[in-house]
């Protein structure tokens, strides 16, 4: 049972699948770093992590996937007989952990009796927004009667990795109350340093300190404590991570003291009061109040948190993973997610997060090119799932059949062309949102030019409907591999082609040769006539008699049967839906969204009739399995004047990561983790869905359709460099 | 055990795979039926088969298949007590049966125990090749001591249908001695009549004839026979089949008294006399005399008789269907086996059944017509399984997924687009060796004419490769679905723009006004520009640096895995190696020989080192998994002087349907029957092949090249009117 407090989400399940789901309801983080939300004595076992944004390793033939980096808080109470204290023992009373969101704090109470002797702990942590390397813990031990306890905690390198080991040998200095260690990733060589200072109050000098008894990969003290009634045992520490692959803040090394001489407890007040300060600054403008509806009000708060917790602050070109840093799943890849479903929430409120998204692309060309050289194509073809050097960390065989055991072939990474047309629409909106040029001359306009080749050497002429159309692609709905004029795929090429043109003139207007300089740097100065003839004469599906867009060549001929029945022809669970013998993938159901992202991204191209029209078509026959799809629908319903429709469809979206009902496997793949593309689409639903927030040329509009219970919904706009605060209500709205 | 004989197969199996086995390897035919080889009381249970070229029905939402239209030739012999005398009889002592493949007449000699009494059927049976609409059986009992027993014979209409019912309710007309059944297709009402009429020369009186007690959907009559020792019961059955279907003979009414008065003995000999008359005929010209090697000699003929006893010559524009005459599977369907497999064969020795399959493609076109209109394309797209009306009856789910047991997505119908050109290559074959031009003017030139449209309505323009590409088919090698570019496919589009010039430019030198007509009529006159262009510019994948010629845009860079590792990966030995999620997918494996069949086609086009080292790469990565593969391999190797390396293939090819040693199924579909294509191959492998006859421009060209221990090889060839005799040797060759 959880309680549904303002700021607050609790727990008091102490299963395995509470651990898992708790490990990402209450992750804490601040953009550099990431910690689960286990209890201090989790281990591999209980997927405890801490991964740093950026930092990347392959393990022999297995994918690459983000490092697990030492658990730096690792706590660890044992009886005098030696058994441990954890969530799963004999000695249980009670448990309940929290995650204050407003400050990212996590806290637990977690009661044992042992011999008769009730033992309490309470802690609270968090990852300092202050200061991106250092996570503070303030861990307590209370009995109520005498009791000899051990407690042993520093550095645990023993964490699991999906696909390890990923550091090599560990270098251990430092001391037992203040050890660091050091190791490198085994792949590229990058160095990792962890730390974890400790200070013991403890009040009574019965309780010693030695280096811990435990071996192997474990670096740390361990306190014999001579407990009595009413004297609580309070331990301070503070950790410091850092990792070479942060091109900023990869050299920052672990001071060797960082309480300076004070007390655990004074420090733990001086850093938690500076992290409080740099919350409240990111709450300034970050925050969103729904008024009249308290469960919409704090889900969509949570949705921020989430958001706000892994957005790279500290690096000027890192983006967000599919999963943030909530693990390793998704390889900690970067997807299309982070422009079409994060990067809007950053424009509106905090734009230099959203310029690192593109910075991000930025330094990632040079993979996307070779990735369109692999394929026999030009230009820049992004990485379907992206890590740090841009090349594509996809494999072409992304599930296992269940029924076989075997690798199944996906065709996600040689097929999903949109992915660079989605790189430009993040560029385009960021130009739009901050009217900020000087990301073209930042390599954005290289980026751009290299879109548009590669969409050039993609194309094929029809000569018998004399036109260009694009071919073999997937479209946003995965279900269905390899179709032709996905409706998607093609109107995103027509906006790269738009794009360029749109700054080439921009910059020709503002006198900067950068455009012909980039066109001959690049050779292509000789494509241009073709750029022409392929923007004059791409072919985009229209809306049919009608009003529904086909989203691709041939949907209309699928079976059409509902999502219920193609569910029930599932004879596993895990099984997955697309793919060569998928039950979705020769019929009309698809996974998620498709045409209905089109309608969004292009609300002026539609009219009414047409957006309602595929909205009722394609609701139908949507299965929702990706969390993408929810806040698309509910977008759309909004834009046709139904919020009540849209109302469930924002629910969904906005609390998946707090009731962490989601898909927890892809085949046999776990995929677990939090959903910050769902939580950015929170933010759409409500802002630019329910109080119609729309941006044109720099001007604003809203358009308030709130849900029945909304009464009024209070946010703030970044545009163009001002700062606008936006009350909406049911009749209208203020800005100011 | 089966003996060799010179002219003979026989077999002494008795269990229900035996049976089978023979049911295809003795099936006996005429070209308008086909009689599988079972024996006389076999059942539905032993798949006993009557089925007529070119009938076809559909049940329900089954699919299309033959019709196996009731068994005239029923026996069956009983104790008094009942009790049926079959192979699988308690009773049962010894049974061998055979074919005579010179004159396609199969005995059977069986014996069983019965009271102590040795009872011994022998029969002997043939459909007439000098009268298609006739089988003949004679029937002998006889004992070696007194036991009375029951003979009922008839016409058996409770055959089973793979996929049916088919025939509606029978009427029931004649007599118990000369029943006659009339009953319509369901699907189409198309009338089909079975009379059985027979004569009990039966020496005794106390013989009596009276109605079938057998009741339900048999027809005939039973005889009480008392048996004595010395004394035979001889029965002579002449039984008669029409089917509406076939355009010339489907009014033919099956004669009440075929006897006419004259004894069954008397009328067997001369029925079987003016039978043998017919297949001497064929024989002048049809025979291929092989000396050195008794084994292959034999094996030869047998598959030429294959191809003789299913030869349609008496409708003048039906085809042969992959499998033959010898059943229900494969929908008995015309495939592309029939062009490239079977008909060089024909050609060469009696063309004008070759005119009939061109005659079958003419009078198909608008099945084609329709084909193509589905998907969005013009002109001609053949089927790729062609029944009586030409449109296609493959369905878009051909394999059953045997872990799921649901229906698999496979692409044979809407991906396989060199059938079109096939058929094209089908009528330049035709022409090049008779010289025949009127068949341009029958419909030929037309169905030119259309499958060039085709192609056109096919072809991409890469404007960045500038050139037309083919993409998105199946080739030859249908375990690699969905690929561009595929060398033979494209070869072969280029191959139907020429023919249409050559055709042109020789309509033109007659001062035929056809193919000006035909443009007009068509509208084809629009798209001569664009034919231009694209024949051109078609991209055709040439041999790269090492001669190997890469079978599509990609294959070299799938996984190189052996056959052997293939096959190891498979977890169920009915398995698809191909479609979505197959072991072959996504590695270099392939089903069959694909650009090793460019490679036989296009001879002129490629010099001996390419031969050579695509041989050399493809073989050793071919599954073989189709019986059109292995000629094809042999074929090469002859060409590239290595007859050592194309003799086992040869064999394989040769003694596909002797040895019954096929795939019997295509995941969970049954698929077994005779092999006509693999028949055809094995005359390809040894005129074309070893002995290395090529025609070109109406020239004969003879390159010996025969296996060590072939001494000679006589055969006959008619070109364009003339019968030449041709004789082979080692060291060179007699033309005549």
């Amino acid at each position: 049972m959880r309680r549904l407090d303002e700021w607050r989400v609790t727990d008091t399940g102490t299963s395995q699948e509470d651990i898992l789901a708790n490990g990402n309801r209450m992750l804490m983080g601040n953009g550099y770093l990431g910690y689960r939300g286990t209890t201090e004595e989790a281990d591999g076992g209980d997927m405890s992590a801490t991964i740093v944004s950026g930092l990347y390793d392959r393990y022999g033939e297995l994918w690459r996937e983000p490092v697990n980096v030492p658990n730096a808080l690792s706590v660890r109470l044992f009886t005098l007989g030696g058994e441990a204290l954890t969530l799963g023992s004999r000695f249980l009373l009670s448990h309940e952990q929290g995650l204050d969101f407003r400050y990212g704090i996590v806290s637990r109470v977690t009661s044992w009796k042992v011999e008769g002797v009730t033992v309490t702990v309470r802690s609270e942590r968090f990852a300092s927004m202050a200061s991106v390397h250092s996570m503070l813990l303030r861990y307590a031990v209370e009995t109520d009667g005498p009791l000899t306890l051990v407690l042993e905690r520093g550095i645990d390198c023993a964490v699991r990795d999906l696909n390890g080991p990923h550091l090599g040998a560990f270098t251990h200095s430092g001391t037992a109350s203040a050890p660091l260690a050091e190791a490198r990733t085994l792949e590229l060589g990058i160095p990792v340093r962890v730390s974890s200072a400790a200070a013991a109050d403890f009040p009574d000098p019965a309780d010693t300190i030695r280096t811990s008894r435990r071996g192997g990969a474990f670096f740390g003290g361990e306190y014999v404590l001579q407990c009595r009634k009413g004297v609580p045992r309070i331990l301070t520490v503070h950790a410091q991570v850092s990792a070479g692959s942060d091109p900023d803040a990869g050299s920052f090394v672990p001071a060797a003291d960082p309480f300076g001489g004070a007390s655990g407890e004074y420090h733990f007040r001086e850093e938690l009061s500076r992290h409080k300060a740099a919350w409240d600054a990111i709450w300034a403008d970050g925050d969103v109040v729904v008024e009249g509806d308290d469960d919409a009000r704090r889900a969509l708060r949570y949705s921020l948190y989430q958001l706000q917790i892994i957005a790279p602050r500290h690096g000027g070109s890192l983006s967000i993973p599919a999963r943030g840093l909530s693990g390793q799943t998704y390889k900690g890849a970067v997807f299309w997610d982070t422009e079409m479903f994060m990067a809007p929430y950053f424009l509106a409120t905090d734009p230099a997060v959203a310029r690192s998204f593109v910075g991000y692309r930025v330094r990632t060309l040079e993979g996307a090119r070779r990735k369109a050289a692999e394929y026999g194509l030009r230009g820049a073809f992004y990485a379907w799932e992206s890590q740090e050097t841009g090349d594509d960390a996809c494999s072409d065989f992304n599930v296992t059949d269940v029924f076989t055991g075997r690798p199944q072939r996906t065709y996600f990474r040689d097929k999903q062309l949109h992915i660079s047309a989605d790189v430009v629409y993040g560029i385009r909106e960021y130009l739009s949102m901050t009217g900020d040029w000087s990301i073209l001359a930042d390599g954005a306009f290289e980026v751009i030019v290299e879109c548009a080749r590669f969409y050039l050497s993609c194309v094929w002429y029809s000569p018998v409907r004399e036109r260009y159309e694009i071919l073999d692609v997937i479209g946003p709905d995965e279900y269905h591999e390899r179709v032709n004029n996905n409706a998607f795929t093609n109107r995103m090429a027509l906006l790269v082609f738009r794009t360029l043109r749109e700054c080439e003139a921009e910059l020709a207007r503002q006198g900067s040769t950068l455009a012909p300089e980039v066109y001959a740097a690049t050779g292509f100065d000789s494509e241009l006539p073709l750029l022409a003839d392929v923007e004059s004469r791409l072919y985009v599906p229209a809306p049919g008699p009608d009003g529904v867009i086909e989203q691709f060549d041939g949907y209309f001929r699928l079976e059409d049967a509902s999502v219920e029945e193609v569910k029930s022809r599932l004879l596993d669970p895990k099984e997955y839906w697309g793919g060569g013998n998928g039950v979705a993938s020769n019929t009309r159901v698809i996974k998620q969204a498709d045409v209905v992202v089109l309608l969004n991204l292009f609300p002026r191209d539609y009219d009414d009739r047409v957006k309602r029209a595929n909205l009722d078509f394609y609701e139908r026959r949507t299965e929702h399995g990706s969390s993408l799809s929810a806040c698309m629908y509910s977008l759309l319903a909004c834009e046709v004047g139904d919020p009540q429709w849209a109302y469930p469809f924002f629910r969904k979206t906005a609390e998946i990561d707090l009731t962490g009902e989601s898909k927890q496997f892809a085949g046999l793949v776990y995929i677990g983790g939090t959903h910050p593309a769902a939580n950015g689409g929170a933010w759409l639903s409500a802002v630019r869905g329910f109080c119609g927030l729309s941006v044109s040329d720099g001007e604003i509009s809203l358009s308030p359709r709130l849900p029945e219970s909304w009464t009024k919904v209070s946010f703030t706009l970044r545009l163009r460099g001002r700062r606008h605060s936006i009350t909406v209500t049911k009749d209208g709205y203020t800005l100011c």
